[in-house]
Parts: C-alpha cells; sequence; structure tokens
C-alpha cells in the first residue's frame, strides 16, 4: 500500500487503498477482505478507523458482506475496469496535460462504431462549441496597471470606492432575509426602476422596471437574444468593421452574420435593406460606432426601424460607452424611437464603473420581456441580488450621476491631450478624428500598411493597442489602431504618443 | 404643444416636444424652425434653454442650417415615418401589453414578403427559442419565508449572515485594483483553489484550481456543455422521472434527450446502453437521484463511465445536495472515478449557503477547460470577483465547513421528524423511504393517484408541495410529492404533516 499522504485522515487513507486495490482487480470480486482487527494490527489504526473506512466502502457499493461473516468485494462489479492502472496514488493531482489537445473533428462519428478498444474516440467539440471556444477577447484577469492605450477600459483609480465599500459594509450589516433567498430572475426591482429612471434622462427611453432586465454582461443579452430569435442559419447584420464579441456570439448562435459597410453615417442601412432584408435581427452600435466612432445617422435610425417594424425583424443596440460624450449631452438611443417594440437596447456598468462588477441591463420590449426573462432563468439564473442591492442604493444616493459626470470631464482632458499629442507628434503617420465621444478612440495609419505589425512594434515600445483589421467581418477594414484614452493619465498618454512615435518611424 | 410633466427640465421639455413634431410631420423635412429668439419669447424661456435644445437636437441630426441663416428641418429625413402617432407624449410610458402575446409561429417565414404593410409581422420566438422561454422552475423572487414542504431550500434563518457580513464588510473596506479589473473568466483563483480542496476532502475528487470554472449556475454548466458538446439532434441520456431543469435547457440546447427508467440503483444504465448508446451527452445526479433519492450503484458508476469512455461521450454529474448525507460521510463522487476525463462534476453554493448568493462551480475534465472557459467568457464574461472572495474567505477561514456540519445536524433532524410524523398520520396514505440524504424527500401516493390533484388540495392546507408526475420524461413518474424538509423546523414539519394529512383524507 502506498504511504499515506500528508493532510489525508487515516480513515481516508486506508479507504482510497481498499478502493484502489478493488478498482484494480488486486481485490477481485468475491474477494474476501481482511479483517478489522487484522487490518488495525498491521496498520497500527484504531478499530473505529478501520470500521469507518469498511461503512463507507460498503455504502458506495464496493462491499458486500453478512453480519458476521466478514466483508467481501461486491461480486456484481463489471468484469471489464474502467480503470486504467493509474490508480495507485489515488489522491496525487494529474497535470494538465495539453489544454488544447481538443480535437476538432468534422466528422464526429466516424470512430463511433470503434468498440475495439485500441483506439477510443476522443471527447469531441460539437460544431458550433467550435464556434463557442473561440477564445479571442477572453478576459486573462490581467491585474495590471492599465497602459497606454488599453481600450474599453474606465479608470479604475478615478472610482471612488471608499464609498462603494462604505455602502456595501452597510449593505452587508443589514443583510435582510429577503436578500438571501432566491432572487426574481429579472432582476431586484428597486435597481430596475432606478435604472429606468436613469435611461429615460440620460438616453429618452421612456420605458419602466417591467421593461429592464438585469444581466451579466451584455454578451449574454445577445446570447440570448440570438437564441431566442434565431434559428440556425438565419441572417443577423452587424456593422463591418464590428465588435468581434458580438460578432463571435452570433455566429457561435448559430446566425449567418452579414457584415454591413460602415460609413460616417453608421452602418449603411440602405446597403443592408438592399442585401440581406431578410435578416432577422440587427447589432448596431448607435450612439458610437465601434470601432470607428461615427454615431448612426438619423435618418439611418429610421430607415433601420422601419426595415425592423417591416420584417418583424429586432435590434440589439449595444450602447456601452456613448454615455462619455464630450460636448453637449449624450444623444437620445435608438431605442428612444422604437415605437413598437423592435429594440434591444443594452447598458453595462462594467463600463461605466468597474468590470469586476459584471452587472449589465437590457431594456427589452413589452412582448420580449417574458421569453427573455425565461431564457435568463432558465439558463443562467440571474444576478447575484448582493451586488444589485449595492449598486441600487449608489444609484439612488445620486454617486452613481455625480461619478458618470466627473468621468466625463476626466476622459474629456484625456481625450483632448491624446488629439494635441497625435497632431504634435504623429502627422502624416496616424491621424485621430475629433473625439467626440467614448473610451477609446480609432487612428488610422496610412492606407495600406500592416496594422498588426504595427500593433506589434508598439508592444515592443511598451505600448497596448489594438489592430482595426481585428475588427473586420467580411471586407477588410481600414488600416489603423484602437487607443484607448479613458484608463489612463495626461501624461501616460504624452509619452505613450511618443512611444508609439518610434514604433511607427 | 404638450405641458411640461413634473421632473422634466425645461431644456429637455423643448427637445421633445420639437422632436415629435418633426418626428410626425408637424415640422417637415425642411422646414424652418422659428428662430431661437422668438421660442424664448413665446415660451418664457432663456435663450440658452432653447439654444441647448437646438445643439441636441442638430447633434442628433434632426436639424440642418447654415450659421446666421436659421435652424430647418434635416431634409434628408425619410418620407414614411416610421411614428405611427402615438408620440403625442413622448415621455409617457406605454403599459406591458399582454406579455403573451409573441406570436409562436411555426412557418415563421410566412409573412416575410408581405411589405405592403397593412399586416405587419410580429416579432416571432424561434423554433428553440420557444424551448429556451419555456418558463417552468424560473425564479419568482417570492420572499415569504419558507413553509412546509417547499423543495431545494436550505434554511436561510440558519445562515450565520453576520459572520458572512462581517467578511463582506472587511473585504469592501479593503478593496484593492485588482478586484475592480476584470477578472479571470475562469473564476478567482484562491476561490477555486479552495473549492479543489474541500471537492478533494468531502468527495475524493482528485483535481487542481486549473481543474474548477466559476459560474453562476449549474443551468449554466448544463447549457455550455450542451452546446459545447452537442450539435442539434445529438442524443442526450437524463434520469426519468429527472430533474426538469436539466431537460429544458438540454433541449433548449437542441438535444435529442431520452428519458432514461430510474430504479433503486438509480438511472438504468444497462437500459440506456441498449436502446442509445450512441449518445454524446449522460446528466446524472449520481450522489442522490432528483427526485427518487437512490444514489447510482456502483456497478452502474463503472458502466456509465466504461460507456463514455467507449463512446467519447461525457457525463455531466450535477451534485447539488447529496452534501448532506445523514448517516456516514458523504458518498465519493461519480467524477472520483473519472480517470480519463470524461466526467462535469457541478456543485452549487446556491443550495449550500443562500440562493441570491448564485455562484456555482464545475470541475471540468483537463481536455475541455480550455473549450468550456472561452465559451463561458463569451456567452457570459464571469461571476463577479467581489463576492467569489467574500466565498473564498467563508470557506478559507472554516466557517464553510462548520456551516455544512451544523446543517448536517440540523437537517438530520428534521429528515427524522418527517419520517417519525408521516408514519404516525399518513401510514398507508403516503410512504417515506428512508431518508439518508439531502434537503428533499420523495413520497409515494398509492398507485394510480393524482398527484397533481394532491398538490392542489395541499395548497389550500397551507402546504407547499410539487408533483413527481411533473418530474416525468418519456414515461409516467410514479404518483407521489417531492417534500423538502430542510428549509422547515420541525415544529412546522409536525403541522405539515397534519395539514398534508388533511389534504389526503
Amino acid at each position: 500500500m502506498a504511504p499515506r499522504p500528508d493532510g489525508v485522515s487515516l480513515q481516508r487513507w486506508l479507504y482510497d487503498e481498499l478502493r484502489a486495490a478493488i478498482l484494480s482487480g488486486r481485490l477481485p470480486p468475491g474477494a474476501r477482505l481482511p479483517s478489522t482487527r487484522d487490518l488495525a494490527a498491521r496498520f497500527e489504526l484504531s478499530r473505529g478507523t478501520v470500521l469507518g473506512a469498511f461503512a463507507q466502502l460498503d455504502a458506495e457499493g464496493y462491499l458486500a458482506g453478512a453480519v458476521g461473516r466478514g466483508s467481501f468485494v461486491a461480486a456484481e462489479l463489471p468484469d471489464r475496469r474502467i480503470d486504467r492502472g493509474d490508480r495507485g496514488e489515488p489522491t496525487s493531482i494529474k497535470k494538465r496535460d495539453g489544454r488544447s489537445s481538443v480535437r476538432e473533428s468534422k466528422s464526429k462519428n466516424k470512430s463511433k462504431d470503434d468498440d475495439s478498444g485500441a483506439q477510443r474516440p476522443a471527447v469531441v467539440l460539437s460544431n458550433r462549441g467550435r464556434l463557442l471556444a473561440r477564445s479571442a477577447f477572453q478576459l486573462s484577469g490581467r491585474s495590471i496597471p492599465a497602459r497606454a492605450f488599453r481600450a474599453s477600459q474606465p479608470d479604475l483609480d478615478a472610482f471612488p470606492f471608499e464609498l462603494w465599500a462604505r455602502i456595501a459594509a452597510k449593505r452587508a450589516r443589514r443583510t435582510r432575509r429577503d436578500l438571501l433567498g432566491d432572487g426574481e430572475a429579472q432582476g431586484y426591482r428597486p435597481l430596475r426602476e432606478a435604472i429606468a429612471g436613469y435611461v429615460g434622462m440620460s438616453r429618452g427611453i421612456a420605458c419602466s422596471a417591467d421593461h429592464v432586465v438585469m444581466l451579466g454582461s451584455v454578451q449574454q443579452a445577445i446570447d440570448l437574444a440570438a437564441r431566442l430569435l434565431l434559428d440556425p442559419g438565419d441572417a443577423a447584420w452587424i456593422e463591418d468593421p464590428g465588435y468581434v464579441g458580438a460578432r463571435f456570439v452570433l455566429e457561435a448562435a448559430g446566425a449567418r452574420v452579414i457584415g454591413v459597410p460602415v460609413d460616417p453615417g453608421g452602418l449603411d442601412v440602405e446597403w443592408a435593406r438592399r442585401h440581406a432584408p431578410d435578416a432577422r435581427l440587427a447589432f448596431v452600435t448607435a450612439g458610437r460606432q465601434a470601432p470607428l466612432g461615427p454615431p448612426l445617422a438619423l435618418e439611418r435610425r429610421l430607415s433601420l426601424l422601419e426595415w425592423a417594424h417591416e420584417r418583424g425583424a429586432v435590434i440589439i443596440e449595444d450602447d456601452y460607452d456613448s454615455e462619455y460624450r464630450f460636448a453637449g449631452n449624450p444623444l437620445a438611443a435608438l431605442k428612444s424611437l422604437d415605437d413598437d417594440g423592435h429594440v434591444i437596447y443594452c447598458g453595462t456598468f462594467s463600463k461605466l464603473l468597474f468590470p469586476a462588477l459584471r452587472t449589465a441591463y437590457a431594456i427589452v420590449p413589452d412582448r420580449l420581456v417574458e421569453p427573455f426573462v425565461a431564457a435568463l432563468s432558465l439558463t443562467a439564473r440571474h444576478v447575484p441580488l448582493d451586488q444589485q442591492s449595492v449598486l441600487h442604493e449608489f444609484i439612488a444616493d445620486g454617486h452613481f450621476g455625480r461619478h458618470i459626470r466627473r468621468m466625463r470631464v476626466l476622459y474629456g482632458e484625456r481625450a483632448e491631450a491624446l488629439t494635441a499629442h497625435v497632431t504634435r507628434h504623429l502627422a502624416g503617420l496616424l491621424e485621430v478624428p475629433p473625439i467626440i465621444a467614448g473610451l477609446d478612440a480609432p487612428a488610422f495609419l496610412p492606407r495600406g500598411t500592416d496594422d498588426n505589425e504595427v500593433v506589434r512594434r508598439a508592444a515592443l515600445e511598451g505600448i497596448e493597442t489594438r489592430a482595426l483589421s481585428r475588427y473586420a467581418v467580411d471586407r477588410p477594414a481600414p488600416a489603423g489602431l484602437v487607443l484607448g484614452f479613458a484608463s489612463v493619465g495626461v501624461d501616460d498618454i504624452a509619452s505613450g504618443v511618443i512611444a508609439l512615435a518610434r514604433a511607427l518611424s
């Protein structure tokens, strides 16, 4: 028998060893086990310890035996062991052996009838599983401070986390029973009411708490909407270039994704209506097109809604960062023009407050609320109640509004700094159009530049950027970079631009 | 123009009214707007207020005009208005009009070519969307105290929430920057380490933090596994009777669900291997079959693993409540026998601690970790970091282990009380087999009883139960009830049994 590893109780060790002996066939079906007295004496164990291990083995079906006649290995155990000899150290932890070794077989049935055992079929992903498992934009949890020019990041240092902590602590001390039990799948009602009030004021969206659904992320909203509204093969419009996370989740849901060209008016709705009028869904960043920046022009908004209205299609409006508009008020949402329930509007607190919060929401048309909530409840249950209630207090006490206003000023200064430094140091090399809103800016390289190569060279200078070409769907994207400016101070922006100039020269 | 509603700023009111006039055609494309001076005078507004409203309309594309020549309604607005006249009160909140009115059209293309406008196609759910939107077991957030015999509920009054609150408050005060940013999609590593240690000790599962994936719910684990491993139409085994939530989420993912009979040895693996050997997935509650109770017999565990091994299939082991074993230790998990990576083991803290926590985990085989985490990141991102860290401290400080041990004693007493009272008051009417583990017990009615009718009659006596027939898949379930005993005190159990006797007499 193997020596007892540290931290394993005597009873557990004996149980593990006997179980391994049975499973490996060293103690075959029907074999008589040594008496508890003998075992106790041999391994210097108490009789109780041995009885405990026997009881556990008996409860789990390894043993059979009549009182007083000793214990036997159960006779019903299958002859062919599933064990393949590596049970010698039952408590050892096997190393991860090659995480990327899942075979991606397109003809996954090919070895199903091969039962000889010599060539066992590996666990293979399904066809859609391969789409689901693409890991672009996967969260790595890197905690290093933001560097110039990390994209899609709010400034964590500017977040009033002491205030947040005070509310969370107060909330924790007052935990009430009704915040321990199952929450409503749709979300904590007081929070939904606060959000309905906020989007009414800030975005012109007329809705009530009944239309708000709390979610873990905008990704989840897209995933649920796609599965609820599309059958595999149904077409969906997305902006080209556009948000890769949306494209991947739509494709994983079986959508036939149609990349629709983007120009200075945003998504070219007329192109889409001509080329793919039968789409069932459109994904659009109407407030600030990601990654190119323009808001969707008014006549296109109306045309998009008209198309959805004529076709019974649904529009997902992802409004993740147009909150931060540096001149005038945020634009009214596309959703504010949605009179007959074709727009699912999505917002997220992960970008407005801090990413670890993982709380987002959707404003869902009347007729889709019930299916949407049912699907959420079935596939995920709900967002943890605790933080919904902290977030509610943060909004209700006015801290949310204040934080947004402060950040609008701060990010505006950073956008100005970025524009000024790029103009000074990168004229002719990189063109940044006026920054009106958002956390990131597109920056265009001379036509024909390999922007992935620029990203690599910038990385050598300590600069984080993304290539615009990564956002391409059906056609090449303009050569360029996405520069995040919100999470880095003006000094870092200045030195970042100079580093970028080195990379580009 | 409409009067200004309470709480709406003057500028917002003017903006809303002018926008409504433009969208309704009262101010047609190309029309000249009154001068800002005139408007200010007419409505007794400051000039700045009017300029602000104009600027917003201009930014959103409603206006066109040259400096000094006045403002005009943009000429490019489409002729055909999407507005249908109900814009008169742009800030009013429309009532939810009939939540269940989504048309469930099986031939959803039927009106696609009907562009006349008279009969507009409604937004319809996809075929799979109709499966996804079934709302059995939907969370309603009811906060009333648990009554006899609410199922699948831990005792919230027994949860040490003051201790939890103290940890949460301490944690909130020490919020660190690295807990504000994006977390790792796989989950907070210290928590994953704690869980790996716990399942090693408590369930004999040899794994490391690398195999643990944090999730919002077991539902999410099933949904992700089904989509990763099954293509639509692939077969999956589930227990019959079995957990409805698992069946629905598998069906919504397109699985061809095969109900496999359950007998006192649990899932009849040989039946399944004879009748549907080509399934790609099996869902099993091996520790305590839900709802009937028996653990999966050892020889069946081995046979199930052998099948998965031969076929490259995957087994989902849902171990949501077998932690609470009232005689001896919890049984080793099926996963503890899984030598070559065919079992995804799922546990949830929602049942062990409190439901609002919404934190679950899966122990995933080596080769599936990366696809699983990528799919999680794509469709949901990750569980909020904050509560992962609170949960980690709760486990690391030993509170978790203590709570489980205390609850095992408490629930054991309640199980005994239930058995005793049923024996005394319901002999011949209701049979409760010995309760060995779990939060609920099955209770069998005389053959042929309509258990749904019994549930209705029990409800009139103030008793909450579920009919066993609700768990049926492909064949009738035995007539009976599911009685939750964990969340109700022994006095309520006593009076509950008497009330049940009234309902049955």
